[in-house]
């Protein structure tokens, strides 16, 4: 029974992805048109023979290649085929040269050329600018030098495996490219961008009034059913706490997207790093403020309630109303010139971040001066 | 020459990590080790007989489930193992009907499943359960999959290639993993527990003292030299803001890990998690303090501000010591009954955050209850 329950709820939280986020589901259709495409390959007599019976290369590259947003698709096609690419042509000159040195040398130089060069470049996986950007061509760089350089000692061919490797992978790489740009695209770009917007208006949110409301708690207590609502509005900031990690691969992977909707190629996404960063300062101290109305409820006369909870509650309306004006203007400054509202918008808001602090740590003296004057 | 210079940086920064991690050097030995010994596989004449032409898979395998912890590499060996042999088998089970369907159909049938199961596989990977866990697995499964299913139709051999996948992968896996249990192994449980602690020493070191000096700011002007070092201290805590992901990611593979050092297998890895939690709420109000000290340098009487600072260190200096004494009952855990330990050690964390919240209002306080009485 417990089996079944759980089964029954994992279907359940399949069905809400599928049915809020239908790009999502677009996207597993398309990986499935990617690979009935690339299996024609191998069901079709012709282009059997043209790349031989490596063709299941290209059913590989397009397994791993497949991404949710275009910008990863690109850069992991770009990383695969480089990788593939550099390590090809560097175990063939490493196979030439043990070829050269005799037969006994031959196994020697082509272990010691496997060892030294997977280690390097499993070294520079750890170099935080390469792990960013190039993890996967790594990787892919590993695997083809110690494949091409392992079976050249068997398979004699080794410049026809080397082409066949390449080729596979160019018609698989491109298979994908073409379906993830011109069915239902996903750019990272545009992720990044509503990611930053909804951040900034959820933030503005939690801000707005209902901040107050849950420091001066004895007020909501009247009107207790709508507190779960509220709370919910209040909890919102949460998600961009620890939105760090997504921004940035969504920006990482928008650097490689081509021109689309208002944005161009070379787009400054760095700037949205700026603003997610100024917006997560902004959010840590609506949690600290958060965390600390646990210890607020105490024994203040309501007179200096009263008084500091409307003087609140005005400033943190306006801090929430300069946010919500922030991301219209985000949100507007796609059709506008881009850069320049971004880079303004960032400006903006740095100057807005203290302005946010003060009116937070203004709530909490109100809640507090009382205990002061006691001790 | 900027190029150059580029590339000494680049040197000089890998030769960093080098020497300060050298864990990280013996990782890339082992991959290389490991390389080399599944290479030896192509080599000798008689094991090469034995498992085919397909002793690639086996060197692919060691370059995919190399990963720099214990945890990682047992988790991906796993998931590469599982998903393989699911896939395999479904494919010759859906090859089988396909045949027995005639000739027309057989194309159709397998195109189809295809489809399907890599339509169904990708959508698995958006729920966030599986993709915790069986991200990897799911990827390898539509990979055999459609491998499978595809070169079913040309080399006849089907059981043969199913057989052969499955004994590399397992001579690749059980390599690796010995490989990482027993040369220098890096625990993720190890890995996970350093990191608490030393996120929990880092913030109580920012919190010490240091953090006063910051606020009222003009008592250190008179130590400028110092101030660099003690910047340094202060800016510690910044490295627990966002270390979620990487914890998360670390408790999931020491779930993998079987016991070692003072850890059983079962270890709660989870409540490393809740500790986790609650020092990125506690540094959280941190960083709101720090970012609020911009405006702090106001025009406070100077005898009001010695008698807060005094206060207040006091305060900071006692808080910073409660988490010292923290950071070491998690360190002698290990050493005791681990269990019992880290339990109660996040429930006096959980009981320490709101005081160090206090702590951290009354310094604020201090330097703004001025500003008030002027409005």
């Amino acid at each position: 029974m417990g089996f079944l329950t759980n089964i029954w709820g994992f279907l359940q939280r399949a069905w809400t992805i599928a049915v809020h986020e239908p790009k999502k589901l677009m996207h597993c259709l398309k990986v499935g048109l990617a690979l009935s495409l690339v299996s024609l390959f191998y069901y079709m007599r012709p282009l059997y023979q043209g790349v031989g019976g490596n063709a299941m290369w290209a059913v590989m590259t397009v397994v791993v290649v497949s991404e949710y947003t275009v910008g990863a698709t690109l850069s992991k096609s770009v990383n695969r085929a480089t990788g593939t690419f550099l390590a090809g042509a560097l175990a063939v000159g490493v196979h030439w040269v043990a070829t050269q040195s005799g037969e006994k040398l031959e196994p020697i130089i082509l272990q010691a050329s496997v060892f030294l060069l997977a280690a390097a470049a499993t070294f520079s996986r750890f170099i935080p600018s390469i792990k960013a950007r190039f993890d996967y061509g790594a990787m892919i760089f590993i695997l083809t030098f110690s494949l091409v350089s392992v079976s050249g000692y068997r398979v004699q061919k080794l410049f026809k495996l080397a082409h066949d490797r390449l080729s596979t992978i160019a018609i698989g790489t491109s298979i994908c490219i073409l379906i993830s740009m011109l069915v239902c695209p996903v750019w990272a770009g545009t992720e990044l961008h509503n990611l930053i917007k909804n951040n900034m208006e959820k933030l503005s949110d939690s801000l707005d009034g209902t901040m107050c409301s849950r420091i001066f708690r004895n007020d909501v207590k009247s009107n207790n059913t709508k507190s779960e609502a509220s709370n919910k509005i209040l909890q919102a900031y949460k998600c961009t706490l620890n939105s760090k990690a997504t921004e940035e691969s969504l920006a990482n992977f928008a650097r490689w997207e081509p021109a689309h909707g208002g944005f161009n190629f070379g787009h400054p996404w760095k700037e949205y790093l700026k603003v997610g960063a100024s917006l997560r300062s902004c959010a840590y101290c609506v949690e600290a403020l958060n965390g600390s109305s646990i210890c607020s409820d105490a024994k203040v006369p309501d007179f200096l309630k009263a008084h500091f909870s409307k003087f609140c509650r005005r400033l943190s309306a306006s801090s929430s109303a300069v946010m919500k004006e922030l991301a219209v203007a985000i949100r507007d400054s796609v059709i506008d010139i881009g850069e320049g509202n971004a880079s303004s918008a960032v400006v903006t808001l740095a100057e807005m971040v203290p302005l946010v602090t003060v009116t937070s740590l203004l709530i909490e003296i109100a809640a507090r001066t009382e205990k002061i004057a006691e001790a």
